[in-house]
């Protein structure tokens, strides 16, 4: 598995959430984490979470951390929003280790009571894919500079921590995973 | 997905880490994280790490809280490690809550440096399985009586807290993979 | 798993074959069975069966009872389809309670020779469904109406016994697979 | 898929349920019904259902027809369990058929209110199976004698008959889904 | 499994490789392997390797012999990833039966380092198919015709041979899995 | 994937075909392929093919080599037995390149008509295996000194050219499947 880190800006439209648009932007052949910096504004066609669509709800930011999974080793609902969960977990474990005290709620971080991050997950025939973001700036929502991860440095740091570590926790399990017996049965 | 807290001492010797524990001794017909208080002293033919055989590393403690989590809605290798993962993570959320400041390697938990807690999760044909344990007291290893929780009454709530949070994020899930669109592709 | 009848008349024009339909409408965020009552004509885009559509054949019914099942646990087409054996055998056990005798073919009933109901089952990326229609009255096929279950109240407590049972029955499949021993090998 | 009926007597004692008997015994190298009739007396180390173990119950019977099925397209257990299910209402419609009029509770069927079958269903890593069994006569339970279907003739049509149905409709079924399209989304 | 030669020419758009193209084309309701000869001109729409589409690549050639083969009892990328891999190996013995020396590598065959073969496998959410292609004739790429492999007849006879041979191997593997014990563990 | 060739002669007694033999014996947590060179002699109850057993047949050679290959990202028995046929191919492939020119039945080569392998596939619950050998010498089966290849140096050099080579095309199947969209529907 492989973490890229953009080095430009680059703005999500939804569009990223689409099977194999890793393979078609980067060429990359493994499963990857893809990490990005830009404005967020979800266009209504790439809306996979059909409760923001039922209550159309926009999803947008001035300037967001995303961060693209793609998984090719299995089509499981349950193992993707499985991944989705603990890449949360693992994000606030990364926000604490700066200092920054969140909240969790299923896949939803808050920061002070307002909503830090918005997330989905989904799969296709072929791979099943997360889509995790957090505000940079906003003005409603809760956001890193607010809690005074504001400078670019310290954002770039952020995002290939997050992303490097997400690599590592999946090369563990797959390592873990060869090395116990079967259950027996009473 | 139902919780269920012994409210006696309970031993663990690893034979509960089979498939079908629970229903043999509680009749439960769901997927299940039965929680318990007892000495931890685990069998060699119980022991589903080959690490841990190899190593002839004993799974010992005088007095460790143990989750005993069963799903028969999959054998995937995968999911169970994953899940196994985002407990570990629920475990520490918890702690933290408590005021106890964990580290985090894979599945383990370390206090002080100090190793806190074992897992291990594996799968038979007919179910998927996870051990979770945690030291109450111990001579070598990390423990919640050094972390301050030494009382029984907070052991107990602590006990009943985590159990109860891993049923609530497991319906959350099932609940969220049910409103997502499947994935475009590029 | 929730059982919904629809309590106003709703026709079944082949769109809430598609998966989410039951999210999208109604809210609903489990595996569900949705029952309504209202003409039938279903648009060659939403034919599911080739078999019809390269027989052009038309799928019309003035008054139809319809049964929507939607499963997310599985995309496993071999699944659905079993499901949908099922519960044809299931309607016609009921049908047969109410002293309906008709002949079955795969997943078709028949009454007195003539074709009372009709059925698809497939699969998306996210969801597997069912659909299974009954001619309450037709000038050609069979239905209901022959069958002497005329009265509007008949029909609504038919409607809601087999969309209950079928939830039964899947309910207790759960449980029963539960409480089940590996098998051993020769 | 291929169904073999033993022309002989054959004295079920629950080791018929393991993988591979069909093969061991037969040769048959096919999704397979092998169906025969003798005496029932399942020993404790062959009982797959927990709840009969822990019971204590006694599976016995003087004379008694058995279907065991065994399916190597998959080890997932829903669909084995649905399989079962739509198995026992298959022998409730060609009981009948014959006349015999069957009350059905989840793998169960029922004459006059007595138990006149038993079912299991599991897997190994390599099959997955169920055993049906239908009592000829007994002191105490249901049996296809006090049903009128006594003579051997009659039984030996019986027995005939479903399992060629089993193997039809599963023909008929693997027929069907290969001619669906796939869903679309809302 | 059932293979079927077209005694026409038939030219290869793209469009075949689409779930269903056997059934909807010929009523098969089998998994098939479809052999047919003519003109290749995929079109882009119907690109299934990215890589091409990236590469403005042209899947073009004036001859072609394409296998079509489609498999309903899985959709997993793997399988049908091997099965290619296999394929050509299966290929490639038949061309050394007649003489014709190749290389492989993956699943492309070279004639004197010229490219011979194209081919693409995927899934949809209910099949898995591949096209394999081999130039019969060609300017630029290795040709059967080149190989010495140029009547007609010949072409015919190839084109039969392994299409049946691809089946005798699927239904050889089948026999095969249904005869083995499941392993053991350490 | 990793290929470990073991330096030292070893005997195969069928125990290595248990899951996990590869971690307990080399501590790999990798997919991987083992080679290594001794004397067969398989015990009854290593024994996997129930046709051996059945015919009891005797797995026995003075030299042989021997590739243990087992992969835990899937138990589906259709999946091991195709890379186990495209194995085959792959050895074949290897020899022809060595002037050692063989026949294939299925998953067994022959040299002159003498059976030259031996090979099983199976899962457990845990992972997927397959062993193939080849005799490097045998008074009655083919065998590779009598092919020509009798050399230390030159078997050892076939052993690792095979075992790195499965490894590589393991890895291409891996990469292959992750640039490719998912199929269309007719």
């Amino acid at each position: 598995m492989k973490c890229i880190v953009l080095p430009e800006k680059y703005d999500y439209d939804g569009s990223q959430i689409s099977s194999l648009w890793a393979y078609n932007s980067f060429g990359v052949q493994e499963d990857s984490v893809v990490v990005f910096r830009g404005a967020c504004d979800v266009k209504i066609e790439h809306m996979i979470d059909l409760e923001d669509r039922r209550a159309n709800e926009s999803i947008w930011s001035e300037d967001m951390v995303s961060f693209i999974i793609e998984h090719f080793d299995s089509t499981d609902l349950k193992l993707i929003y499985t991944r989705q969960r603990f890449f949360t977990a693992l994000v606030r474990e990364y926000l604490a280790d700066l200092g920054v005290r969140t909240t969790r709620e299923g896949d939803d971080l808050f920061l002070n009571g307002k909503k830090l991050t918005v997330s989905i997950a989904s799969t296709s025939a072929v791979s099943q894919k997360i889509h995790f973001g957090i505000n940079v700036s906003h003005d409603v929502y809760g956001n890193l500079k607010e809690a005074g991860i504001g400078e670019d440095k310290q954002v770039a740091s952020f995002m290939k921590a997050v992303g490097e570590a997400y690599v590592r926790e999946f090369e563990d399990i797959e390592k873990d995973l060869r090395k116990s017996r079967p259950l027996g049965a009473i």
